[in-house]
């Protein structure tokens, strides 16, 4: 979606793309998901949608479902999985619990800790003791109001991880954003070619001609250009204010304590394992990227935008909203024509040019966490 | 669907529900097909479809087609494949046939017995016998009204296999009932979970509010706890007749030969592999379960009254067809989240309480059946 | 669909169907794939689809979408893959290049001959040479009007393979027809049994009562009675002139270069690996055969017509068009209920009758493409 120049000590001479089985091969899926999204930080979200103790959502994680809720001491996450029979607790994809948390089929019940404190006619089975069939627990980080969660048994520490990206992007004031639209898109491509396609704008002349116009794909500079983070800026070519269809501003500027050059500039970050992140001067948009099978993906976006835009109904949020509509649907049409493409027998790993120097970066680091690197 | 009081004899304690793997694995669903389906001998309704010879009927088991027909000598079973090319020869669910059996591809007849008696210029193949291509057979048997069929190349004797079955249902007159109602259940479940679901009330009070009303899930007994037959019996409550919407009786008495015990009862027996069979004062019904995926159930359900309470349009029989099928919608829907929940990586085997004893039961019949017992 | 005499040296006593893991297993389909379609050469339809330099359709072959171009030299065929990311490049079934081939994605650009002429920012990347990245070529042949195409490496030399058919149908004059009318069938069985479909008519009698009348199954002889060519004719039986619906011709003869017995017969031809091909006095009807699935054929026919025919709005086209059409859909039904037949743990190959020589030929030439004649 978005283009970086390249800077002399990212592009490395000889980068190729992956090859074909990456794409095609449902043991390597398997693979992945376990590797990298049973392991890693998956982005569940933002903060926000838990406000009170007792608020909870379902997110999606490697297949499992996750039930994230929010007791008296913070955010809790705890696996959809009753310790009795094994069944999916919730079903509703958010709600609120009002004490605790009890499967409908016989009626277990749990704290919102994740305590069993109910459990019918088990006292009638000698030796069976509710402390040992707490709901399975996953664990929580938060980041500039976005929640993370790792499923792993051990998961790696969130803060040694995230080290990287701590306070580099406070002048935005992310925390403070609020939704203003979401869309679930529905990719007919491997999720990795929604990764590649994200990390350069060299398509953008031809399949985003409206685009092209308003962020030139040879400005800018990445500023993390090797690891699990990844990206940089874009300019906003005068006298465009934002991406927008208008080209104006479609709100508030989403922080005070941008700086001025801030103002004019687009940014975009991949943020391994699944997030993908787009600053704008007056809204920010993010993608969750979920893999469905090797040739389907789940993108969930939201747009998020300063309070004040969304009180003020003279702003006009669909003009930000429709230039990455429009945009995102333009870059899932190709990389449904790549998987297919990719699928041939002929295929063979192609060569990046310079100005692929984050999608050449963004599979070195995928090949690591696959073990591969 | 039903409870069971728990005996002292069969609870085991430390009994736990099986792995997850045997709700998850096509290879497991694989050897179910051919240790459990394709062994056993498979309900497949009613003798009374059958009335006159010609009459037949297709039986789907372990995903064979059959052809279940009468004939002048009795009720037979034939693979529903022709031993010319391979064709299936019959499409239509039921019907008669004149006096044989006709493959539309190339005309070769067979008699209702099996016997092939025509193939069109066959003759003209030196060494071509006819005796040699008759119809594949499958065996046939019959209890209380009820047909049997076994696909197995060497079947198990059914009266020794069904021998603790024989008599001990007599007196509710099974064979002389009539279907009333048909229903065709697509449970996203595997067909374990229907069992087990069926084995146990101890889920009533939350799952079915209107059922526990009238059959108190601490009630009753069972008087099968061990082997390939298993249940018992709940007490209807008074001042309830029947298991019915209003706890009126929806029809004559099934038999003029239940005790006065009966009368106030309802039995609730699972049968291996695929029958479940429900009896109440004044009308039976019974389940054949069919696995389609390891997900994914299909159950055939049919309700059965007294001749006397079909003839008879002052009878109410949808009282009794709502209660269960109201019920069973209530079943698939819970039994449907326990496959998503069993399918997590961090589901393990739960503790079964003294109330569950029959699925409990039921699961380690089930593990000797697959060879693991 | 059709069905031949057969003659003394073709009739192997003791042929028979083939074993029932060729209709069913996947990893065979795969085998199939490579062996036979990837090695094969494959009929892709009509020259007279590409009329001008730059005329293209897209045709696929074992899964693979294959660019069929005319260039100034002649008839070209390129895979549908970019060489920078694997892109496909074209989508439109058939169209027109004005003078090279673009892929959206990145503007990598092409020849119509499938040389790499323009790559953007290429020429930053060190050591790049556009003359290692034309698009991968398949090879193509031409014969009586039909393209075909072979996707192997080292593609068999068409004239050699060809060589039987050389001439042999000249006499018709296909290369002038026309095509009249064009269907894609979805048929729910296996390839093959399409193939031995078509190769007798021992079965219309009891399918095809209305073409039984025209077209006596026993009349007629067999020409190419073993290899990867095989068929022969059908006596047309008077007062029919053809086979139509009213047994009237639809149009003029085919060709003025047919003999006279040619005017009364009807040829049926099956061509390894994917054309059946049928010729009749004033129309011919041709398939193409696509394995989707083991239990899945795609196949798209066309009939074709002398231009006078189509020019004379006093013809009848709609009355061969719908005897075949009709008989087409007959035929399908009836190897949809052989693949599910077939697909029985009781299947065993079944016997072959004299009538059923060609099929077995066929049989043995599948076997022998399979490595295990």
């Amino acid at each position: 979606m978005s283009a970086f120049q390249p800077t002399a000590t990212t592009f490395k001479r000889g980068s190729h793309t992956l090859p074909g089985e990456h794409f095609t091969s449902p043991a390597i899926l398997a693979e992945e998901m376990e590797r990298i999204f049973a392991r890693g930080w998956n982005c569940v979200g933002r903060a926000t949608r838990l406000a009170r103790p007792g608020d909870y959502f379902l997110a999606s994680i490697a297949g499992e479902s996750v039930i994230v809720v929010r007791d008296a001491q913070g955010v809790r996450a705890h696996f959809n999985v009753c310790r009795h029979r094994g069944t999916r607790i919730c079903m509703e994809e958010t709600g609120h619990f009002k004490e605790s948390i009890q499967c409908p089929y016989h009626a277990w019940t749990y704290g919102l800790d994740g305590r069993l404190i109910g459990a019918p006619h088990m006292q009638e089975a000698e030796g069976f003791d509710k402390r040992e069939y707490p709901l399975h627990a996953a664990a929580v980080a938060e980041w500039e109001g976005f929640l993370f969660v790792s499923i792993a048994r051990e998961p790696q520490p969130f803060d040694a991880q995230w080290a990287p990206m701590r306070g580099r992007l406070s002048r935005f004031g992310l925390p403070g954003l609020t939704v203003g639209h979401r869309v679930v898109y529905d990719v007919h491509a491997n999720w990795k070619l929604v990764f590649e396609n994200y990390s350069e704008c060299l398509h953008c002349p031809t399949i985003h001609p409206k685009l092209a116009t308003v962020l030139p794909y040879q400005s800018g500079a990445n500023d993390l250009t090797e690891g699990p983070f990844l990206g940089g800026y874009m300019e906003i070519k005068a006298p465009n204010l934002s991406a927008t269809m208008s080209g104006r501003a479609c709100g508030a500027p989403i922080s005070d304590t941008m700086s001025a050059d801030d103002r004019h500039r687009a940014f975009y970050y991949t943020l391994m394992p699944n997030l993908l992140l787009s600053i704008h001067p007056d809204y920010v948009n993010y993608y969750l990227v979920h893999p469905v099978g090797t040739d389907r993906t789940r993108v969930e976006s939201e747009w998020l935008f300063h309070p004040r835009t969304l009180e003020d109904p003279a702003n006009n949020i669909r003009d930000g909203i429709e230039f990455w509509d429009l945009t995102n649907r333009q870059d899932w049409d190709i990389v449904a024509q790549s998987q297919l493409g990719i699928s041939s027998r002929r295929y063979t790993p192609g060569p990046f040019s310079p100005r692929e120097s984050i999608p050449a970066a963004w599979d070195r680091e995928y090949l690591r966490w696959m073990g591969r690197g």
